[in-house]
């Protein structure tokens, strides 16, 4: 008996599932490489045990809590915490038997497959996830966890991964990349320099940010070449943490290049908080020009994540604070939104800018027409709420008639939750050789073409545009 | 001989269709739930006999006149109504037989496969419809009209609905649905409240109108008090004839939460007509949330259709009316459009607020990601246009990773053309069956759980969201 | 050994395969329709050898150049001409072997099977091109030019090309068709009008252009009236040559109907150059309104093309100039935009307007809706980045359940590369019989009229909606 079926994912035709499964052998035991993240440094850094199943598998997978929200479970009940000192439940076998009960809300979603595929190839688990296993299943795991085999780095290890990058703020210290790096394990963690903290003058606590920047840079960040300088500073000490690349997170993909006079004049308005809101989104859009001129010098290859409307409920925001499931993408412009960008460095040949959406439409209308020509330009991986069978499907399909597979990236699983990533990067597996398969199999592609590309997207192009 | 196949639209490889094939008949012969619907409900107070074929497939049905004219034959050959007295054709036989010799022109489309199942199941039809056949089907339509057996009540009842939801105006007096109460006739047809012409400050007649509904209602609906009070009385005379929901065919989804200081006076200003565009777009936008707010109180489900151009050309709306197949979908934002009804109500668990749309580029960007979160959303059926067997593909595959199949609400057929009914509910379940045959065939979701959901998607979500 | 698959692109399940194989078989061999597109009149009338295989497959083609250019080549090593002066690579071998090089940058692309269906059936290479082969075929190639079987009109009868298309701008002296005319040849080569650089007035020279115009035709065209007249004249002039179209290449795909004393005055503006940019767009916008009415006198179909953000990149501009795969497509309206347009002519049985995209959200949203109920409204083939297998066949699914295939136009190849046309139609084929069998197969759509719907869309549409 077994929660994962052997062929799953592959065509249904039988001849193009034999093609998809033959590509997929030579595939499915290469190294795993996770170039951007959300997993915590501090789990591989300490190498304690993870506490109990709702840690591992609820109260941290936005994915998860917001499906069991959306059908009345108030957040409380699963153990996301309060930022206002609310009361939320702290039994983690009821948090979990929560889950369990309701684990058919999962049907037909991605999260139903990432959590069967850790149920059975971490903890063994070869019965269904429901009420009534609810227990047994949480015991099993329970005992798991207790193992030397389930600590962090084991885990790591026997997931396979040859390099993962985490992210973090500009101004974080890294210490636990730097125990990490101090402990003699052979894991490559990494991080990645993110920047939103002293990058958006509407974030919280913007000048004080920059203040706290400069002094951790030796720089007084208060001036504009100051500031720059205090970039650089922060960009090299994550380097020496193994950063390769950016991180930007912004509302839009709005780029400026405004002249250094102007940025100057806007950094100091910011500095002063009486940025107008379209300042405040014209400085974000600057930086990310800055960014990339910084990237030219430092090599770092720079991210772009727009469209996400965060924190849509108010209530939700004061109560439990960022990132709790209620962030809605939206409708996102890149052609005009980028080319202040694209007209400054977009021809460098050394640069990589590698792009998200959230915005399928966007697909073949704008992102794989850019990418298809920009010589600095690639195509991250289907994103969040995209990062599915069908939406990576969808995306391959979108996307690679006009951006080719070249112009692509490879996966990235972009997870919190540590026991998902063997699976995430199993799907995207799974349905890049689906799709090469259905190529071959419609005489679009010769089937040794077929490997090298399925080489290609699992491995090579990840390892390569991420200089991991 | 016979014009339906009886495997259509099920998946081609063989495995697959046969597993679709067994779900649905564990689905097909279960009883119609209608709950969002135009059909006329005099028709079975009266039960009176449809007067002729064209009557019955042509003049009322929009999908089917408006591509008959978009190849160049004028409404009026089609008997639609001329409103500015201009002549159209009287001859029922004439206009079933321009339908009939222009019958390839739906080759491909929705109405090819609901007019030939009905055809077939109502009236026993089996030769193709073509300029050849036109006489003799007719022939044998009009004496099938005569019968008993074809009285609106007893297609009621061989249809196998279980409940039907029409939809009427709030200045509405219900005759119909008081008449088919009083008869004693045991078939469920409910009514909707949709208060358009009260809520809408571009509506003809709006001061009019709210002064006709305060009448009605025993208030004086000119002060903004006593216009609420008008609504809540007449969503209560609504529900004694059946209504579970309210239904809002807005431009766009825009939402406002004022303050009732600045609701009333934006009331004044609509019942003065001296409201701007935009003051009259937030009126209508403000309303949804005030109708949330009654819906708190008295369990109306609150239905939101937005996104159509209505009546977009001139000349047709001059001389035909409303509703004459020149409505076009445009491009929707529901992001931050539905900010202020979610901030306000979005997470209570007793209120259901359903979404419709017919921008499907929202299904995997907006509304799934809304309804994957908030307690109270929930996403209607692929709606008008999208309402194929191609859409509602589309929008499983596009909404379900992230809402999940309990998010949505199973199938509704919003038709005025009755005889249509059985087969648009048809195809829903074939759709669902086969999307839900490709899970199981590709190892996403195990058989048993696929017959589960078959029944939700046919029969339990739609009886359950619409609390008929 | 061959490049190409029998069976490529045809669905994968053995039934529907066999169905598409049949329906294909009647189609294939069809004469072409090339109804819109950009090859050189000036290669029929001269009837010269073309230079060598760069010239042919590498240096026109900017699907070509722009792929290889994404991955870094600079345009320059492709011998893509500089306006500025620069140093371009001049050595066809050095060009082709570089494309040969980087050929699998195209896995999965249109080109991919573009090239390969010309590289076997017109020039008989059947080895895979590669840095290895790269010589050997240049020189089979080079070999196959210099004989007179590969001249153009030899090509153009080898192709089956019944007739052709080409576009000129309104100020051409269409003496390369003249030429063609005059020398007797029977291959049907017809122009079509493109005014933009006279109802543009944002177009380099525009002032100088109308008078230009004027000058041609005879007419005072400094003013409104001489200015219409003057087009009326050179519309005659082109269908003098065969034209039966005009071609519109807007920004956006508005449109407006101004009183004549308003657009008079508009264009008085323009020619002084102070139009606003609003008032320049307005004005093109209207310009289309004028040439509907004009093609209500002359018969000519006027085809609109909006939403290319072109030449976005500034300095690929100011080197190479315009059209050098620098051109991204924008998500475009069409419901507002096109309404002033519709109101005034859309109603017209004996108008064709053909409409394209570049936004494929619009297929299902706007286009299918709009050209499912106007009468002068047609839907031009997926165009440009959509014209793959992958694009027709999202076209199809998309615009058929609303517009169903009679209000589609068959298909255009729109190439500048001569030996692509018999493989671009190829793949339309492919792609229309497999969306056909699938139909077929789904117990849509009978056999014999999936027949007769393979016959309409290879060729019947074409030549009607086109007039050719």
């Amino acid at each position: 008996m077994a929660l994962l079926n052997e062929d799953r994912l592959f065509p249904v035709e039988p001849t193009v599932r034999d093609l998809a499964r033959q590509l997929y052998s030579s595939v499915c035991d290469l190294p795993i490489i996770s170039p951007h993240g959300h997993t915590d440094p501090r789990w591989f850094a300490e190498n304690k045990a993870f506490a109990n199943p709702a840690e591992l598998f609820v109260t941290p997978d936005h994915y998860v809590f917001r499906m069991l929200h959306s059908q009345g479970i108030p957040l409380e009940a699963m153990g996301v915490p309060r930022i206002d000192g609310g009361e939320t439940e702290q039994d983690p076998r009821k948090i979990w038997n929560l889950f369990a009960a309701n684990y058919h809300l999962f049907r037909g979603t991605p999260s139903r497959i990432w959590v069967d595929h850790a149920l059975q190839t971490v903890f063994g688990v070869t019965t269904p996830l429901s009420a009534e296993t609810g227990d047994m299943i949480y015991d099993k795991i329970a005992d798991c966890l207790t193992q030397e085999a389930f600590l962090p780095r084991a885990l790591f290890e026997q997931f396979n991964i040859e390099a993962i990058s985490t992210t973090e703020s500009a101004l974080d210290d890294l210490r636990w990349h730097k125990m990490i790096k101090d402990s003699g394990w052979s894991g490559k963690v990494v991080t990645a320099y993110r920047p939103d903290a002293v990058v958006d003058p509407d974030f919280d606590g913007f000048a004080a940010n920059v203040e706290q920047m400069g002094a951790l840079a030796g720089e007084d960040a208060t001036t504009w070449t100051g500031y720059l300088a205090a970039h650089r500073n922060r960009r090299a000490f994550f380097k020496s943490f193994g950063a390769t690349s950016s991180d930007h997170g912004h509302p839009t993909a709005r780029t400026e290049d405004y002249s250094q006079e102007y940025a100057a004049k806007l950094f100091a308005k910011a500095l002063a908080g009486i940025c107008t809101p379209d300042e405040a989104d014209g400085f974000r859009g600057h930086m990310l020009t800055e960014m990339a001129r910084m990237s030219l010098e430092d090599g770092l290859v720079l991210q772009i994540h727009p469209g996400s409307s965060r924190n849509h409920n108010d209530h939700v925001m004061a109560q439990f604070g960022r990132d709790k499931g209620y962030d809605i993408p939206t409708r996102t412009d890149y052609v005009s939104a980028l080319k202040p960008l694209l007209n400054a460095v977009g021809r460098e040949p050394n640069l990589t800018i590698i792009l998200f959406t959230l915005d399928e439409s966007t697909y073949s209308r704008e992102l794989a027409p850019l990418a298809g020509v920009y010589p600095a330009l690639k195509l991250g991986p289907p994103w969040w709420f995209h990062d599915s069978a069908e939406g990576m499907l969808r995306f391959r399909e979108a996307a690679t008639e006009t951006a080719g597979f070249y112009n692509t990236v490879g996966f990235n699983d972009d997870t919190r939750a540590f026991c998902s990533i063997p699976a995430r990067h199993d799907v995207a597996r799974r349905v890049d050789c689906s799709f090469l398969a259905g190529l071959v199999a419609t005489g679009r592609l010769a089937e040794d073409e077929a490997n090298e590309v399925a080489y290609d997207l699992t491995y090579r192009l990840a390892k390569q545009a991420y200089r991991l």
